[in-house]
């Protein structure tokens, strides 16, 4: 963490100073850049991230009278661990989670088919592919951690609850910089209810759920069709003398139907999916009257031989599986010329069985795609057209994650454990959210040079790997450098030179980046702004961290920043050669180098050669105005 | 963490239920079990312990008016960070915090004397010396975190701020339950200026600084001399070339005199210790009229040839460096034969140069040895006389502290680099604060068996090694499973047989603790409560986990609790091959196993064979009273 750089302050660093004195009113204003329309895990995502930046007026509204007490979401992959460190929340819940460090597969006892017998016990994520475990905690617990974040920011943004979207309407005709999406709430809280509000928002992005007020608002909808397979689920504290009670399990009986077995924080409390049966066609499983007792009695059967004692539920409920997403994620038609100015994000626009344990993690991925691109058009950094790749993007995400759902449901009543657990091995990347890979476009870019860092592919998300900061010698992981602040990335690989001498390639790239009138931070930096403020270059050397003069280092490296003109000593790492070299881990060419530009949202933008300046310039044109 | 045991609550798992309705009064009660006079790193480590039992009233006072905003300690050892693990903040400290990873050492140039050179740089802390590192933040921060810890406890306690001790006087002849403390304290808040209260209180502790009233109403004193030596210190936002300006570093200059830097949280601000000229016999440093302009002109002296521009003193000060200590830490005269009622803890005992960065540290754990020992008392569950041990186990360490510190500002003043840095080496672990060692008593009892676990000393901190957790396959460090709750821990290493055999050792030992009527579990823990409860036994098996049954491990290790009667997962560990064998790292004897008891506070209390029951009865009979 970095703080006192304008001066010593006291008290909590998280803390940042308000930009503005007065308090957040609690009626909503007549404009706004962005209005985001929901409080669960995908509106409090761009809200968070929005809030960081004081000078986009933001609100965030929500139907509910406060906040969720209790989520129904509750795993969290491993890639979303890294998006909570880049919010800085990531150690706050590997404190309260539940870890998933391994699973296990039960299946009949060939010998007593009416009993289930372990067949199988593997890691739940192979080594190496995140810094971070996956857990399991209440979604209530991350929406918290991200209203305190919020709370804390230069905005002070605080959600505006008992707000129900009554109308929306863009006006297609007006300029891109005028509020052209006028919303009309009605407020449902004592002593207000029925009161309408009117906001003009330049942005609005619906985060309402499954049930979307915004997406109709759009015409579109959520297509898909039903699987007729009625699951029920419960929280549960009971006491059970299955041995696996603590382990994530998957449990298939002979005749009584299957169990996805999840435990939660806490160490007492467990997940149970339980398989009802398949539904008749255009049977809704809302007319069987199906009871919590029905749940324990159908648990307790497929358990057997084990016990299973319920002391309390803390939550049932019962559903139908079905997959079902919305063409476009924004309000332009395919064929339309036209900028976006509503977006829709997470169960607005795909729904699908709990059992992967995706949905809150991908609903959260999609707001993390589209704030970094508000904030950088709301900020002036970039054109409005950016904003037509969320739905580009994140809708081809979305596609795979109901095509992967789809199938696994089917793997898992099928009743062949062999299969479950040989398709939960090979799937384990995808369902560790760390699979995703964005098609080439100007935000990933293809290139030649891929072969330079066979580690980082283009597209995929910027794995970390340990490393020295030079500075301090601290040992730290090179991927928490990047953090939800809305900026863009370069680093520099060094080559197998000294990267101190006067004619290293680092020192020409430092030289270019920092004079030149083609660099791309000379480019896109608005005048007065910190050199780092929109393009942080930090470099990674392959020397022994001790053999290294810090003062030695090309300027743009140890930069001069903020009102007080002091040195940041957090840009250059060396490998960690105890926990492993990371030019090998990531297989950096050694002897070229590299240079491995990393989005806001930790995606990887595109890898060049070291010298490749004019296609670093030419990266960051295609995606970012000339400064004013 | 462990909640959810006796039903599900939403919100943040930190947050107790309260014990009582009613909020905290801003008056002071006429009568509690224990007063704390002072809000410093002693008092509040002592009231977050005693908060978590509501069954204690505790009050805290404090002279100032509010939460210190900046402090003047911020060294943090390994040894504490251990004990903010047990109180379960470490997170947020090791996510603020500097790191102190390495530590250089600057000498005179002997080519150019006027100039330093780096003469060395070293690991700061020895590999494998604790699972945290040494870290420096604001002493602010710690408060803030106890503070919260308290906030949230089933006490709710918050500090009573503007609160003068006036008078404070110990009835000798009360019967030991009577409040025989009285103490007469005096409000400065404004609008109740001059306004007295008198609290009778079990028992006083006074962690009220260097000029102790509470010390004084004892006709305690510091007895001690001063070295006549002045140091300057302060803490800076300075742009600089020194290139070790982010890490610890040790300055001896030819002519200018030394400078011990510690970079501070937030990568910009530093901490300077400045020597300043030696003192005259009988001359005071207030005398000399020292400015921060005077400081920062002696840096830049010592400093040269690099530059040291300072943009921002937060904080200076100047100091003379003595070393002063008391002779017992209680009311209780040497040869008197009567309880203690009053104590002392921290700077109210021993004061001494901050330049070891232990002042803090060492109060810290005064109050951690104080805290369970008052709460052992107050609970019922040992007689008051366990609280004669206070004085004699900490004013020992004391000593040590003192004679330690004399050494080291003696070493650092001789101008003599290799010695300097040779001494840093050599004592590196009594700076690390894992080097106390209690003497042999009735709480680390000595033992002809130190040698079944040659890792864990007995007398020594409990050093934590990594496992992997039977029940869910967490890997996890062991040490961690010793929190603040004032428990005793007995850790049960098995041999090498088989722990599920009914023969078994392990199975012969949980036989005996959960029936044998000689039993510790069975004498000490309240009829009703879990049997966990007072002394909380954990098992460590040889075998890789997946080869163990969890279900058919003895029940006391698996033991039902709590209103629900929920089975508890946490009591069983395995090595973790991986991060090395806790078996190997820690000597245990593979042939014969062991037992190894840990106080509340983290220390050994003894190492038995698995075998040794009577002589552990006989361990906690010495301690603890047999239950009602």
């Amino acid at each position: 963490m970095q703080f006192h750089q304008n001066g010593f302050r006291t008290g909590d660093p998280d803390l940042f100073e308000a930009a503005r004195p007065e308090s957040q009113s609690d009626k909503l204003p007549a404009e706004v850049d962005v209005l985001i329309v929901g409080c669960g895990p995908a509106g409090l995502t761009l809200a968070a991230q929005l809030a960081a930046f004081p000078q986009i007026s933001t609100r965030i509204v929500e139907q509910k009278s406060g906040p969720l007490e209790l989520g129904q979401a509750d795993g969290i992959a491993c890639r979303t661990m890294e998006m909570f460190q880049a919010f800085g929340f990531v150690e706050r819940v590997l404190r309260e989670a539940y870890w998933v460090n391994e699973t296990t597969f039960w299946r009949p006892d060939p010998d007593r088919p009416d009993e289930i017998r372990r067949s199988g016990r593997i890691q739940d994520v192979e080594d190496g592919l995140s810094e971070f475990p996956h857990v399991i905690l209440n979604q209530a617990r991350v929406h918290e951690f991200y209203l305190d974040i919020m709370r804390k920011s230069p905005s002070r943004l605080r959600p505006d609850y008992s707000r129900r979207v009554v109308e929306l309407s863009v006006d297609r005709e007006a300029a891109i910089e005028a509020p052209a999406v006028t919303v009309t709430l009605e407020r449902t809280d004592p002593g207000h209810e029925g009161e309408r509000e009117t906001v003009r928002a330049r942005y609005v992005v619906g985060c309402d759920g499954a049930r979307s007020s915004v997406r109709k608002a759009l015409g579109r909808e959520l297509k898909g069709d039903s699987q007729n397979q009625a699951w029920g689920v419960m929280d549960v504290l009971a006491e059970s003398d299955f041995p696996d009670f603590r382990l994530k399990s998957l449990i298939q009986s002979e005749a009584e139907g299957n169990i996805v077995q999840i435990p939660r924080e806490g160490g007492y409390l467990v997940r149970l999916y339980i398989e009802l049966d398949k539904l008749k066609a255009g049977e809704r499983i809302a007319s069987r009257n199906i009871t919590s007792d029905h749940l324990v009695a159908a648990a307790q059967r497929i358990f057997h031989p084990h016990t299973l004692d319920v002391k309390e539920i803390a939550w049932w409920s019962v559903y139908e599986i079905g997959q079902r997403l919305t063409d476009k994620f924004d309000d332009v038609d395919e064929g339309e010329d036209r900028l976006p100015r509503v977006f829709i994000c997470g169960d607005a626009c795909h729904t699908h069985s709990p059992k992967a344990g995706l949905g809150m993690n991908v609903s959260m991925q999609d707001a993390f795609n589209l704030g970094w691109k508000l904030s950088a058009v709301l900020r002036g950094l970039a054109d409005p057209d950016l904003l037509a790749t969320y739905s580009e993007e994140r809708q081809a995400i979305a596609k795979e994650l109901i095509d992967f759902d789809r199938e696994w449901v089917s793997v898992l009543s099928a009743d062949d454990a062999e299969k479950t657990q040989d398709y939960f091995v090979r799937h384990g990347r995808y369902t560790a959210g760390t699979a995703t890979l964005y098609r080439p476009s100007r935000l990933t870019a293809a290139t030649p040079h891929q072969d330079l860092a066979t580690g980082f592919n283009v597209g995929a998300r910027f794995h970390s790997a340990p490393v020295i900061r030079l500075g301090d010698a601290k040992p730290m992981e090179l991927g928490h450098a990047v953090t939800a602040d809305g900026r863009f990335r370069v680093f520099a690989f060094s080559d197998d030179g000294d990267p101190t001498a006067s004619g290293s390639k680092i020192a020409a790239l430092c030289g270019f980046l920092a004079g030149d009138p083609a660099s791309p931070l000379k480019r896109h930096t608005p005048n007065g702004a910190d050199i780092d403020s929109v393009i942080d270059v930090r470099a990674v050397f392959q020397h022994y961290h001790r053999d290294l003069n810090f003062e030695a280092m090309p300027a743009l490296l140890k930069p001069i920043k903020g009102k007080l003109a002091l040195k940041d000593y957090e840009k250059m790492y060396c490998p960690d050669f105890r926990r492993g070299d990371i030019f090998d881990l990531r297989g950096i060419d050694r002897t070229r180098g590299c240079l491995v530009v990393v989005r806001p949202d930790q995606y990887i933008g595109t890898v060049l050669p070291l010298d490749g300046t004019a296609d670093l310039a030419a990266y960051f044109k295609a995606i970012l105005r000339a400064k004013d």
